[in-house]
């Protein structure tokens, strides 16, 4: 018997999701590039390498740290990385172990990343210093709607020709339509993902810039992504599944594979009070979702308020509350925040405790 | 130079908010006992006790054994334990180590915590089974109107009285006033706190149950604590500060003793995008702030979106955006989800980084 909380993963359902991903991918001719910051555990990216994903996403140098470190060595930080410091250094070295692209969306942050890998081979007397032999790929963010980081669809072009003057390889153009969290947005977002990607493409090729990559998705819109457009897909929830992707349609119940165990420590007529709290499920809560997370064995329950180490529970009319002691499983609104807080996952097959997993890039957040 | 983004305490402003509020309490003639879940760490802890805190507040049994192994010995777990299983032992093991205090709000639990002191006791042969040898005591947790664990006061005797019965030193009564978080609730939680205590305070009296501690506070009702009920006060947050308190009134910026140092990654007009996102600064947002955390060297901004690695800030009009590469201090909402997501906090004092200290109970929630 295990104390409660803790994250506990179907190995079956998480195979059943990586699998699905994969063929939804290959049918359409799309490459796959997992987003690793879902689960940052090195056995789960396993399996998606073996599921045929090309390489990772990641959002942190601290996190490719960790990939590359752990033997993968095809990875896209998907971020507009400002290489100065300690990080230039830690970026140089990433690249003597894998091949690494990463994102970019001004010319002050491309300039600095060129700065950061040119000095490093000046300072390593490198002889040769051609664009082609760069060890650092760049891709431009553009913004397709969610109006985070990412420049204009049609500004990209000089993104790119700002890394061609410095003498870092272009791969091509990226961009993450995260306004499909929304509910019924996940077609829309689809749509202009590929309307955005389709400029910045067709922008940087004007500029006489090759664009070979274009790369977007998202898992609330990984179902519409426009197979005209788009050469690689890079969702993460997908992989374990959680409240959010339930309640946006993404995931039925039964392919979350993500749950945290937990025990009802106090009641009182209507409400169970559990002891996952903030601390193990995480606290975001959008205000499209019915509560924080789901209690997974009672679907209709609400998740009506949720501190640091209890979460409480609206029970349904007619249900009676569970007694003191009783264990429930809960659905984490969103998994990467919960995945971050745990320093390791319980595996299980077919309800029997299998093993456990670490969390090894949890707070890898530099 | 550090990478960014990190947490950053510092210390001056850190021993000023201990010392003002040891003063606070000592002034009413209350006990301090902070609550070490907002820092999780050895040191600040040492800070309270040398500011004359009677012992801590903890949230976990996790907690508990962290505190407990750096040689803490006055330990209360302010939460409604469910003793079974391994937390049984790992309780029995605490009580070895530390004079152990706990939450109880129902006669179930009560009974759990018994049968799993009694039974190590059995179990290691001792002659003594008297009530007052016991190395657990118990205290009665009351709702006083934040309706999350806690019986209702004037049930407090038969959750006492059942720890009676089973052989346990009962300290007396305690709550969490929480719903003090609120824009101007504090006075009113304060009042309801000992109103509350009172009822469960007096039930206990009458039962022949004697109450030495009446133990109470929150960080946003502390200055309005009842002297004329309360024991003893156990705020967390005011050690460091957050944006919530500055929101509440709670304190004032200047007072706030922890931030993230972020990285300006992205910009546009009125907006720019800072590298420190949910997973530095938590995604806490009730709905009275007036964002995802302040930035303290722009108050007039907004934290209008918060991703994993991204804070998406509104600017003031008439505010140029900084550029790329310009760092900022952002005070995250809630300072316990943010100290629970880094290893470490680096800490400063007048500016300059003096070293790191641990956060030792990162991640103690079972």
């Amino acid at each position: 018997m295990r104390d409660t909380p803790c994250l506990v993963v179907d190995a079956d359902v998480l195979e059943a999701n990586l699998s699905a991903m994969a063929e939804h991918a290959r049918a359409r001719g799309l490459a796959l590039r997992p987003h690793a910051k879902t689960h940052k555990s090195l056995d789960i990216a396993r399996h998606q390498l073996a599921h045929g994903a090309v390489g990772l996403t990641v959002a942190t140098v601290a996190e490719a740290e960790v990939f590359a470190a752990g033997g993968f060595d095809d990875l896209f930080i998907a971020y507009p990385i400002w290489a100065e410091g300690p990080r230039a250094e830690r970026l140089r070295a990433l690249t003597t172990l894998a091949r690494v692209r990463v994102g970019a969306d001004s010319v002050e942050s491309v300039r600095m990343l060129a700065a950061a890998v040119h000095a490093g081979r000046r300072a390593a007397g490198s002889a040769s210093d051609r664009a082609d032999s760069t060890p650092l790929a760049i891709a431009v963010e553009v913004d397709s709607g969610h109006h985070r980081s990412g420049c204009a669809p049609d500004r990209a072009a000089e993104v790119a020709a700002a890394a061609r003057d410095a003498r870092l390889a272009v791969d091509g153009v990226f961009t993450f339509p995260g306004h499909s969290y929304g509910l019924g947005a996940g077609d829309d977002a689809a749509r202009d993902e590929a309307a955005a990607l389709t400029i910045a493409r067709d922008a940087l090729t004007a500029a006489g810039i090759p664009c070979p990559i274009v790369s977007g998705g998202s898992t609330p819109s990984a179902h519409a992504a426009d197979q005209g457009v788009l050469t690689e897909l890079r969702p993460g929830v997908y992989a374990l599944g959680d409240a959010q992707q339930w309640e946006l349609g993404s995931c039925d119940p039964a392919s979350i594979a993500l749950w945290a165990l937990a025990t009802v420590v106090s009641r009182r007529e209507g409400i169970v009070v559990l002891d996952a709290g903030s601390k193990m499920l995480g606290a975001d809560r959008p205000g499209w979702t019915t509560g924080f997370g789901r209690v997974l064995d009672a679907p209709e329950a609400r998740i009506v308020a949720l501190s640091e180490h209890h979460a409480t529970i609206s029970l349904p009319v007619g249900m009676d509350a569970p007694a003191v002691g009783t264990r429930m499983r809960v659905a984490p609104n969103h998994v990467c925040s919960a995945v971050n807080l745990a320093d390791a996952l319980v595996i299980e097959r077919a309800g029997v405790e299998t093993g456990t997993w670490s969390v090894s890039a949890r707070g890898a957040n530099t």
